[in-house]
């Protein structure tokens, strides 16, 4: 049996990998190259982890199970026909999408950006930035998007006391009800025909003074230049993202250099184990596999999760 | 019946104190300043608001009752015979500060401080630093002090999962047990003649490298330059210093530029409605003072708290 590791990792996960395989498992390193040569070698595999381009999977007729090396499924969902078994990270990157939300939810709350800047300068404002910050004590919060990073949200909001609401599709409609009395929106959207420019102006707009919109779905689920807008005119406290409509973010794009954004460039799904956690979800998965029992994190392309 | 006001507000602060008093109260606002007119005028008050200089009340004789304008006592424990009742704000930051130790936490774990100093220079960074990000969750931590303080940061920590210890004055001996296994110390400790040097060369030495340090008590129960040391060695992660030895923090102090410190400048305390909510203690615990009932946070300055 061949597996080909389509993702480029360290040598250490690599050598983890082949660690964790037997000796009947003959195992290729892509290492995130796209070659014609490796598209051949990769043709002859049974098993793939990796985000391989979707012409390899168009022409593939031996592959079994593809393990995804993220949550999204794009461009996969452009597959019509296929044989083989597809999984993802689905839920894998929860906690860590969580830890970041609170964190800049908090930097903005606290002011640990204005501190850091002035630190920078080596500069003493003390108490006057007292009277700037705010507490997350009690907060009315808004969760778009009951997947695990919803859920994991909600759970370390739950210590600060917040009166937090999960909507997700079957809810979403009660969203308008909500915005008005929100001091934070979250969306944790995954992009899909729905969500796409869900967070549209209408709904911005409804946002009060001292509301604190964050992202960490989808840059696609929100209107981006009705929300720098409204970032701009100052009509909300401040925006925390981690992803937008186009990434890296263009240079050019305003949402660098306004105060009231924080934008954790799309670091939000990491951590210094995350390699080593993904090559242990992978060897699980492999044992479900070779067991011929359900994988963990059956995607279904119909339907879209 | 005449009230001194030493501390210096807002006038819309000023005003609330007004609205919430009853024309029976004279009442004269200090604003923070010290002269001999003012303290002439303080002389002839019943009640004050606000921690006036440790000469004033030497000599005052109609003092009935002294509302500190903070938890700390200094440097009123060098009053050996005083007449008046004393409290202070303690409890009152309790959520505040706690809120600023998660946001310094998860500003380090998830490199919020990083983030903004890239976002000043419109620097995408992106994927690298997914791997130098830490997870919050399931985190050993180990907080000194068991006030208000010290159990508000337990409870936001409780949504992480957190194995957290709470040492106090009764079981600080336990301390060097915990240190080699410790991701996070947090110091939550007032100033009193144990607390000062607690946290000395050899307990640093104690913490593993990924180990993180965080300040939000008193600037003095730490040795500062032994601190200094191991973080310019980067023998532990990083220190999160809301208080400093010496406060403002001088510039030529090395704590400005270290990679791994993120100060907080002691705005920990600070939330928007913190001076209003201040009026509201001091109206509750006048209407206690009326009726001669107890007064919340009645203070011990022989016990010293």
């Amino acid at each position: 049996m061949k597996i080909y590791i389509h993702t480029k990792f360290q040598e250490s996960i690599y050598q983890q990998f082949r660690d964790g395989l037997e000796p009947k498992y003959e195992v290729i390193f892509g290492d995130g190259e796209v070659s014609e040569s490796l598209k051949e070698q990769f043709l002859t595999c049974d098993i793939c982890y990796g985000n391989v381009p979707l012409d390899w999977l168009n022409t593939s007729s031996q592959l079994k199970w593809l393990q995804l090396n993220s949550t999204g499924l794009d461009p996969y969902q452009q597959l019509t026909e296929y044989q083989f078994q597809l999984t993802n990270l689905k839920g894998f990157f929860g906690q860590s999408v969580a830890e970041t939300t609170l964190a800049g939810i908090l930097a903005v709350y606290r002011r640990i950006d204005e501190l850091t800047r002035l630190q920078t300068k080596n500069e003493w404002v003390g108490t006057p930035i007292r009277e700037t910050l705010h507490l997350l004590h009690k907060a009315k919060v808004v969760i778009l998007g009951s997947g695990a990073i919803g859920l994991k949200t909600k759970q370390l909001l739950s210590g600060f006391e917040c009166k937090t609401t999960v909507l997700n599709s079957k809810t979403i409609s009660q969203l308008a009800d909500y915005l008005p009395t929100t001091d934070i929106l979250i969306a944790t959207l995954p992009e899909t025909k729905e969500t796409i420019g869900l967070i549209n102006k209408t709904y911005l707009d409804m946002l009060k003074p001292s509301a604190l919109f964050v992202n960490v779905g989808r840059g696609s689920a929100v209107d981006e230049s009705a929300l720098i807008e409204i970032l701009k005119e100052e009509k909300i406290l401040g925006a925390v993202l981690d992803v937008t409509e186009i990434e890296p973010l263009p240079t050019e794009s305003p949402l660098w250099n306004l105060p009231n954004v924080l934008l954790t460039q799309h670091s939000s799904g990491g951590w210094a184990e995350e390699s080593a956690e993904k090559v242990v979800f992978f060897l699980n998965n492999l044992a479900h596999f070779e067991k011929g029992e359900e994988l963990v994190n059956n995607v279904d392309l119909v339907k879209g999760y």
